[in-house]
């Protein structure tokens, strides 16, 4: 049976494995000595629980049970170790901490699967060290490159490649840590770092999709006039352009729900930015998300002439430059009624919804029929000394990753 | 008659008084050598032009035609010698160099006024050295203080009352700078500082009133949340609030023409200012002006109620600070047909207009009966090298301001 006193214990482990230990927040950025001492404990963990442990050139961990059949396909599932620095202690380790959970409870039980089980711990998941984020997820996936690790470098200077070796990993057979063949299915479990949960007072999240950004930068030229001597409709104010664009993507996203949107100008850099002239340049950062490539390039076409429309009529010029297009994941439907029954028979309301920010889970979709849990976060609070989950819901997730590896390791369960 | 070739001459000489002199833009910042020495060439063309010249403590200069009635109110006009940092050669210039070629003009024609006439060199207009604007006006109309004098200082911490000594004036004798009585009328030539007149394709623009800011500084309070997880509908972006604002004072100012009013956000700071965030604070920087209080009180309003509407049915909070609030200046209808009626007498048309930007004149409203006349500028643009102005349009102005001194000068006009 899951183990709320274990769980807890694990949680205060990881709680100190952090460079801020003692003070707020947990800094446990990937392949530092903090990180190290965290994949540490989890290793002992699952040896302890029974698992054999392996791991690959890159450093991510695997705890396999073997099941009657050995040679049939794993079911794989964890998460991450490392954080982002004075983030919390549960982004990522409520994941691998409830997959080792499941693992001693299955024990305990004397659960024994037909497919072999296969616990991961991924490293490097947070882009916070390296500027690129799911590394090992891409290792094992085969979509890492030796000339990545060479490239990929930290605020030091140090490269990925060097950190890899001072760890005594072997970079240079990345290409052996490529996951042979695709497994049963793949499980993650992750805090929301959204309020959907919390606001609808619902404890689980079954992830329909993992939602991935299109990202724009615009720049609007109007003409930078005297704010007293320019009368209103002699203005190319292009700040007022800007308005518009906000408000117009707030509303095409907001109109554009099944399925959902979401739609932010995050950066609006206004010049001169004075009180006495009226802005000329405005530069605007624009981040458009949907599990569903096909709405967010419905969103994006709108508002792309909606700006043309906005521009020709207020008589300004525009650049509109594509900063990154990311390919988002739905998840099989057949894999969120799998979830969505689990976490009926455990008892426990879930929420069908779309993860808003990147996972682990999203390399493995094209590979094998993936499932995403999610639990409330305080607040939507993630990356922040002020992270909080609560252990009620951890033991209630871990529950349903239980049952869902339990059936998914059975050879009579056919993921469609 | 006004002489095209006298006043190349006067511009030509006063390019030359510039700390960047040959160099792009004119600087003449307030009693540095360079405005000392355009200053002494105003003193020395007047003297030549057979006017009386005397400074009073502040600096500025007064150079008088004696009228067949001495102890009649003498009619004044004039404007400024000083300029920004890398302004242009006509702001200031083109009034104090038309008042200058008035007086040769009408010495030529041998014309003797009943009322005497005093030309005016303003000293500091601009508020680039001492963060003060119209420091000779107010000098004038007893509006400056010895305080004031000890208080203001230069970037280089030297206090204005020094700078004063320091140029062999009286900053003790402030007091006796003030102008002893109302003059007859009060005429200024500036050029416009912004579009309308070359918009419209008209020469001379007469000026309805002296527009004034009101400026407030907005905070509002969103919520910084993640970009990809939070829903449209859970959120409570500041930068969508900021947005509604914006767009909002350009409809409210846009809708009140008659007397028109200007609306500007020329400040917006996002806070945190990042793709992956929903800009939780926005700081905006507002601006509304007109030549009528009510009519820019009108539009403050409205805008205070759209605020609070908007920010309760986004639910965020906000903070609304008034950084200053002056007071226009409507100029006399009676002035205004009177400078039409010159203008139709020179056989030039002419727009009657506000003045977006402060001027010298807005000092003398409530003293005197004050008109003033605006030429275009290419692009309207001002305080900045590119700062232009046709000839053709000074001489006009000129022939106009003559007129209309001739007319205010004799008994037989009365200003209501």
């Amino acid at each position: 049976m899951i183990s709320r006193e274990r769980m807890a214990r694990d949680f205060a482990a990881m709680e100190k494995c952090s460079d801020t230990a003692g003070a707020e927040g947990i800094t446990r950025l990937a392949f530092t000595d903090s990180d190290w001492q965290g994949r540490a404990y989890i290793i002992k963990e699952m040896k302890a629980a029974g698992l054999t442990v392996r791991e690959d050139a890159f450093g991510n961990v695997i705890g396999r049970l073997a099941g009657t059949q050995n040679d049939l396909p794993p079911v794989l599932f964890g998460s991450h170790g490392d954080s982002v620095p004075s983030g919390g202690n549960y982004d990522g380790a409520v994941g691998i901490l409830s997959a080792l959970e499941v693992i001693r409870s299955l024990q305990e039980e004397g659960f024994v699967p037909e497919h072999p089980l296969e616990v991961v711990l991924f490293m490097c998941e947070e882009s916070s060290r390296f500027g690129a984020a799911t590394l090992g997820s891409r290792a094992m996936r085969g979509k890492l490159s030796l000339e990545d690790l060479q490239r990929l470098q930290d605020a030091g200077g140090k490269k990925l490649y060097e950190v890899l070796q001072a760890r005594g990993l072997q970079p240079d057979n990345l290409e052996f840590a490529r996951y042979p063949q695709p497994p049963k299915a793949f499980f993650e479990v992750h805090i929301e770092q959204g309020k959907v949960l919390e606001h609808a007072k619902i404890p689980l999240g079954v992830v329909t999709g993992i939602a991935a950004p299109t990202r724009l930068r615009l720049h609007l030229h109007g003409k930078a006039d005297h704010s007293g001597a320019t009368p209103m409709n002699l203005r190319h104010d292009g700040l007022c352009a800007a308005a518009e664009i906000v408000l117009k993507l707030e509303a095409l996203a907001g109109a554009q729900t099944e399925p959902p949107v979401v739609g932010t100008v995050g950066i609006l850099k206004v010049h001169p930015g004075v009180m006495n002239v009226i802005p000329g340049e405005c530069e605007l950062g624009i981040d458009i998300r949907s599990i569903s490539a096909a709405a967010k390039d419905k969103v994006e076409g709108e508002l792309r002439q909606a700006l043309e429309e906005i521009c020709q009529r207020r008589e300004l010029e525009y650049d509109l430059e594509e900063i990154s297009k990311e390919v988002p994941v739905e998840m099989r439907p057949g894999m969120v009624d799998f979830l969505t029954e689990r976490c009926r028979q455990a008892g426990e309301a879930c929420l069908a919804m779309p993860s808003g920010a990147g996972h682990d889970a999203m390399h493995w979709a094209d590979f094998a029929p993936v499932g995403m849990l999610f639990i409330p976060c305080r607040e939507g609070i993630s990356h922040n000394p002020a992270e909080d989950a609560s252990l009620d819901d951890i033991v209630k997730v871990a529950k349903v990753l239980e049952e869902a590896v339990k059936a998914a390791s059975s050879k009579s369960t056919v993921f469609k």
